[in-house]
């Protein structure tokens, strides 16, 4: 139901004026409104959904993964258990579970990734993090590179891959501690740099305040911060990136 | 002189073995290393140089500015005062200065602009910000709409020009307070959001603190965070996107 | 004994005027204080007392609920757990315990519910706030309308509810991460908003102090802020201004 | 313009179906939507506008000031400096400016005062916050009683008044330092308590974080609480209160 | 050994001048600094010996316990577990154990318990440290009154027992949430309060923060703080404070 | 007015049963509530008040010192400015100020000063708040022995003094920076410690805070501690023990 | 391979220049860069590697391990559980597992210690760091003196072996709690002193946060602090000290 | 007057056992203590005393230079004003102000300067707490070679000089904003780092907390950190090891 098909009914006779008011009064927030943003939701993401699984119950992620599956669409699930991945897949074996980043997929046909998106951590503890970034980007279409333990303690691991870092249309960074890997990459490059603090660290790192903060405060241009952990808003927004260098607006 | 010149020279002895190997010690760091970054910089700039003039002396800046126009480049000075403004423009008189934005630029021939970065701010105390952040991204090649005082509190003021954000590349969100104007944008539209938490507020805003975790703890997809009232670091990223996004990557 | 009655028996010699003085001395505290207070709270409550059951023992629990069922009161055990509510109604099968808001309840007689309190929450994750808000709510005599998972990440979805929500005499918002529910509805509404942070959330939420910020910091006129998940004194507040709205004051 | 009006017109052949399409289109945000809020905004303020002046110009002060004047709206401004209410008055001298509130007020007509708003303070230093939240009680229609000094370090002071407290429909505690005002109050009163702390102390009370924690975790029933300092809010907040109960629901 | 004795020893020959060198000079830190504590501790302690069991094995507890029985000296042991307990007094069964203040006691005698210290509580969950509290005052040679949930959310609670509590020579002041309880009683007696925020509450106390600040920015006359759930250290101080009343100065 | 002569006017009948009621239903309040506070204040307070100037207005400054002279009450004005002072004195030039304490006192007839309060700094710069300290102690009857500069980076200058500091019936030790200055006293005497933390130092200081968390987590016994820079609190304080100790409880 | 070989080879036509290109090319990273800083690496460690456990697998741990005894180096792992020493263990059995420590070391030839690093806690329950520091110190070839239980609550303990403790070339002074002991003891030394803040404490500790403040704001000269509870890095840091002192500059 | 002499002298009957015992009595705190102190920071500082300026009078600081000018000592004053310093030079107009680094000295004779102390700063906004290390490292007897503005935003210029720091015996790194640099170069050399966070930057850099963070939690083995802006403790301390590292233990 659309409001031009409304005016035809008005003016045809099938429905009276007061009909005619009443269903233009929700058509903002059902259908310009509502489908509007449904509208823009596709298109960015190309016909998946995501779900954040964290504090819900097994039952509750496989009837959204249902739902979305009778849509058609592609669904990733973030931050899921073992567990809720176990009970989802026992109904819908197509689902698949990938216990390093916690992602839970259901992907049709092939998935073709394009462009690049570099993926790099400052040391191997960081890796559930990366994964979740990496995984994403790979979801929402991105070719991703891993540059994994390039941490700034020894800076050379992170110049002999500085150059193919630099092909990468956007750069996830992601490192615990002192988080200084996103400003030394940024100085680097020429690209965005969307910086992930993880919990990484002990005592002072105040569970990932330290390198919030650090990265919040670079003077390095081209970068930007993401909640702590936060692999999936990372390389969710890595990823649009990399779309829009690869594809230009979607207007 | 690169390792090639240098094999050569070794091979048809214009240079010792002690030469070659000395020269190729310092390789890495003064020409490979050094020059390969400055090749970078100019890459990812086209020609300008920026200078945070903050805690700096009007000589000081005023001496940056000189050496930047010696060899030809754009320069943007950020957080420049009234003060400096004047004593870099009564040398140099084609330095512009632009008091709500506080930026100092000297720019050579015409500025193509492109594309568009939206900037947007919940309120009208949000305009020094903003105005960084628009002038910075123009600075850089970027057309620049700007769409100030649409905060949350009325978001009738928003949705009356949501359609017309969501044309830009790339939309810097300025928002001081509770700050969940970023959020409220990415929700709506499909490019990447650069939030920008301002010191604008009172009491519990804590100096930008509150809009600050607002940003980074926001569930809408697609959003990154900058240092609370850096408008630079926002402007100067959306204008990397906004280039991207219509040129391509750089390599 | 009232000060009347010393009063006259000091007059009639039953006391001694250093029993009258011994008595008087004695009556601000306990009759015309404690009683006092007293009579306030039995106004106020309608014959209901509450029990914050977490950090007590099954037993005393138990205890205090048999109490309080021996002068005829309704009871409302807020933060019981499970073993809690197993327990006492081990004892007193009357008891109900709701698992989800961990309210339990004695109640005798029905229960009139007037007016309207709606409560709403930012995501599913807040249900267990929400239900302890509604359920208090409800105990105390407001007919509570549930608005859930409408946070701003998708607004249509409040839009699509708001004219029902604005119906209400006084609504709970409810949302953790950013928090920003809260200010939007109170943008949208005329009636008082108590909003409740939640601890929902990961990272730079700190627990509920993002939202708790938020909240505080929001420009929108007409709302408050209670503790970090204390559903409880949301819907009890609410349940006042809905019961202040139906019938006025209760002098 | 309404949507009635457009549907007329499109029966009649006034206007094209291209023509009521497009109208129907921006109806939503511009008459649906903004009307809409309009609407409910003058519901709720019985036509008056509020203004925060802090941060802005004086001539941006006047220029709001007679532009909502201009509509017949009567006006607050709030945090007004005596630079910004003299440069106002010199053109409007019929607004009114109060040095103890900082509150700039244009009132047309009388101002009918309903109800009852007691606002209390926990010491003299409280004044300016506690005049911000009577003055704005009062503005948006409350009868104000104003309990000063009732702090409780010598609790009898608040004692010697609670009765008199007790009548109104809602009570405005304000506090700095340890803050406890309002959850001594909570605890003998019957209706909402709308909590303030203020900046008033020093070294621990880090500019009002005291008192604002004491307040959000006092474990007295029916009280809410604002932003640090924020008169205005509760002022505001309280006469919504006080409204509702003398009046019910604007429904 | 002291300094007569080796004075002595020389002069009459039994020791060399270089064996009275020797001795005097680690005088200093054994007889003269360690004894002239020790001496001090015995004039305040009057021979009993304290042990912060938290992080100590039940072997290292049982032999702390054993050394100062072995010295004759009276031991209180503070946090110690049920394991503990249960670990010592296998092989010391006129150990003490109390679980409800988790205070593991040895004392040789009666107990001569003098003057009176009041222990308040604000709410029941105060109690372990409130039993920490009295007990260890009552170890120190303190009569104990105690007066638990007499918190500010009921005040007439505390007026029914003010007098009493005024009777004492010192007084602890016990509270989590709000911890307005130290204030209110300090305004309300003569002699100090020895204030202790605890972790009781949820949300913003943030464990006892809350509570803490209110104790330290309480503009009651005569109060003073110790650190979260710190029961000892209040009952120590306050038995002290308790026996100088009663004894004078112990010089 | 009190309790007794109520009862004796009404058995006379110079008072009617109803004006008895009246009168003593104030009693609580205005006689035995107030007064009674009034009474115990004078008691502990030997006939003085205190008034915190910090935030008052000369005039208000004034008119409370006039008004507690014309009682004939001693009066101490704390945190008091020069120009509070010098307006004050124009009129009652018998006012005495001190620049170095901020301390305003008015004092009739000769103070005599008991006992000993040892007021301890660890460096020079936390004199002003040694001498409020030491000034209120002195104004509250305590004889005061000063030890400045006594700070733990240079422990024998303690230790030179500590014989003597012992002697005091109480001890106020003041230190900013690492603030250990009260930890290592109260390690070393055997009567109370009021820490008071102070402002001075630079970066992690935090203005106080690192000194505060310093003194509450010391381990050695005896010691309390008050807001940051609050002298009058310790000052208050210590001479509340040194009166107990001199002359026992008040009651 | 290095540089020379490469020059040799292509000089005698073993590779040619395209190869000696290649090999040039990566050898700024992995040989001259790499190389580089493991030159240094070894030069400033002797011989062995680092392995922070924590976070890491058993296996990971064992692998790390198994790799570096391959190419013959000392290896040291920091945090290991007794899971992960006992599965390395079980296929190397000449690795070491200090539980108290939590140190896993593989050892060969015998380990010459030179000079000494003296290491100090304030309290037994700061064992394990203090352990960590001392074995790390040890493994780096300093001789280690232990003086555990030495705080300032007891300061005559301190003052018993402050002498030794001046023997060492550097000091590690390890406190939890109020954390004074590192100043007091840079205070009586000519050396550097490494403090360690534990997170030894409870309530306003708030894990380590308070002693962290007072060493960084501690005036004693000579001293520099390391992040909470890290043991590792100040035995390191002391240990390259004290090789300095013995040995001078590694050039 | 020492222990012998006293031993000697009562033997000799030339002191009765009475003065012998008062002697030894003082003896600890005036003589071993005391002197023996003195003669500690006499050794460790050759003849140099410092004073902290910031908060003390122009005359407490001339007075402190000429208490010490007497005895012959080199003196050090930091964070002098220039108006305390022209106090000071009115009357010693031997004694040098450097207005940079705000440090006053007093020195007799020519300084030999030994070793090298490598000052290295971030950003050129650090300098004044680099000329303060840099010129205490000078006094302390330091060489001090000086590499400013080489941080982490364009390594390349680190790197450019990273050979020659690497001669130094001890390297402070002075950064604000993100404070990478003292990690970056701690993993590049072989001698110990002391970090110095500045108070440079702006919003989230919270005064220096960020900076100080970082440095708290880089895994770069061989680094410490001092107070933020603490360039004289920074200063100190590499003095300190360059003299063991040049000269060996003090003993």
């Amino acid at each position: 139901m659309d409001a031009g098909k409304i005016l035809d009914d008005f003016r045809s006779g099938v429905i009276t004026r007061e009909q005619a008011l009443e269903r233009l009064n929700i058509l903002p927030y059902e259908d310009i409104g509502f489908a509007k943003l449904d509208h823009h939701r596709q298109l960015r993401r190309g016909g998946v959904e995501t779900v954040f699984c964290a504090g819900k119950t097994a039952e509750q992620v496989r009837a959204i993964f249902e739902r979305f599956q009778a849509v058609g669409d592609n669904v990733l699930g973030t931050r899921a258990t073992a567990e809720q991945a176990e009970y989802v897949r026992a109904s819908m074996p197509q689902v698949q579970y990938d216990p390093a980043s916690r992602l839970l997929t259901l992907v049709r046909g092939p998935k073709p990734q394009i462009g690049c998106v570099a993926v790099c951590t400052g040391g191997t503890s960081d890796l559930p993090v990366a994964e979740e970034a990496a995984g994403t980007a790979e979801f929402f279409g991105a070719r991703v590179k891993r540059f994994y333990d390039v941490g700034i303690a020894g800076i050379h691991r992170l110049f002999a891959c500085i150059d193919e870092i630099r092909t990468a249309n956007a750069i996830v960074a992601i490192a615990g501690m002192e988080g200084a890997l996103g400003g030394v990459i940024a100085g680097l490059v020429s690209v965005p740099v969307v910086a992930v603090p993880t919990s990484v660290g002990y005592g002072a790192s105040f569970k990932g305040v330290a390198p919030l903060l650090t990265m919040l405060n670079s003077c390095a241009e081209g970068m930007s911060v993401v909640n702590i952990d936060n692999g999936f808003g990372a390389g969710y927004l890595a990823a649009r990136i990399n779309t829009l260098t690869e594809k230009g607006h979607p207007s």
